[in-house]
């Protein structure tokens, strides 16, 4: 399978890196070919601006979503971006290989996803969740955090609640919503403190988790066939 | 008081910046002070990287937050980085003005989290919810959205689920952990779909709750006196 890789960690000898590194080893040696992007490296721009469009539907009040349909729909996208976009198109496995800042994704990577993840191309109208336009393709979290492992995300009523629900707008409101299969993450823990054999051992379960990939339940989602046509919830109870 | 506006929507024009405006006179009018970054205007940078510090810790090798506090200790953070920090010490209420982008901040909005509740100031070791840094101050989040009210975001039981778990990295993960007391959101729905005589009515809700800060109930959030040392929660129960 094609592979893409988007990697943002300012620091190029960080674990997170080693993460990447090994991610792009272990999956092109089982025969996947693997494309990267390293944000920090490539100087990506993380701001929707309105300079990402060379045409526009509407010149004089910018409604970021209705432009990239509309620039997408003309081949009118920065340069920047249409690369990121065909990589991703091209890609069955999408990982996103980051630190976790705030609970959630570095700026560098949330402007990836806001520029990258185009109306008309990933989602539109009707096409999202399980019919989103990333339909077919699946999609990993890799990450570090400075947390203990199985303590502060370990279930609701740990100090941060449970890890999934605090990740939910990316794992469900921006990689399911585009359709994409949500496999479990990986989660390295406790990066910044551990020694040099615990890392070893987390690269030794991120390589058993990159090779189980299709034996990995990918998370349960929303389909759209349980939603009616207004997205109210479907009832399948029969009314008494 | 003293409110911090931050505001990040790329359309002048738009909705969003109406709800900043209002915000603005709003509170003015009720005798506040009020400051606004808006970012985009300012073209702020969103990226943490190790140009941040005029001075390091190490060197050699990056970790973000280690040179945030270490800086901070040492008055070597960058200059855009320190004038929004003292805006955010100076004020009462922080107020998060944006549309919703994949469920979540702006690129260009979650960069100023990243930059700007710098670690040492605003958390750090044992401080953090109800301990942290910015603990006697509140935060507000105000922001537009697609979907229409009371349909996609309603509960548990909606397409995308409840709007609050769906925020919990922002509310919980940032706002909270760094000891703010985090008012109920405001959100505009249906923005780009709806007509002036709506939008009209809806800045007149905006202005009510703006109005009514001091009426809200705070979210209810973690409280470190429910966890132990190793930051597990205390068991209440009496041992049978």
């Amino acid at each position: 399978m094609n592979v893409l890789i988007v990697h943002a960690h300012p620091e190029p000898q960080s674990f997170c890196t080693a993460m990447q590194d090994l991610a792009i080893a272990t999956l092109s040696d089982a025969g996947h070919v693997v494309q990267c992007s390293d944000l920090y490296a490539m100087n990506w721009n993380p701001v929707a601006a309105a300079t990402d469009f060379a045409e526009r539907s509407d010149p004089d009040y910018l409604v970021y979503a209705l432009e990239q349909r509309h620039a997408h729909e003309r081949d009118a996208l920065a340069a920047d971006i249409t690369a990121e976009l065909d990589k991703l198109l091209w890609a069955d496995l999408l990982i996103l290989n980051f630190p976790l800042y705030w609970c959630s994704l570095p700026a560098m990577l949330k402007g990836w996803i806001d520029r990258v993840l185009v109306s008309g191309a990933c989602y539109g109208g009707r096409r999202f969740y399980d019919r989103g336009g990333l339909a077919g393709k699946r999609a990993l979290l890799s990450f570090t955090l400075g947390a203990q492992p199985h303590n502060m995300f370990a279930d609701e009523s740990a100090v941060h609640g449970e890890l999934e629900l605090m990740l939910r707008p990316v794992l469900r409101g921006t990689l399911a919503y585009a359709g994409l299969s949500v496999l479990p993450p990986f989660a390295a823990y406790h990066v910044p403190c551990i020694d040099d054999a615990a890392r070893a051992q987390v690269l030794a379960e991120y390589r058993e988790h990159l090779l189980n990939l299709d034996r990995l339940e990918p998370l349960a989602m929303p389909s759209l066939a349980d939603f009616d046509r207004y997205l109210q919830p479907l009832n399948h109870e029969v009314p008494a």
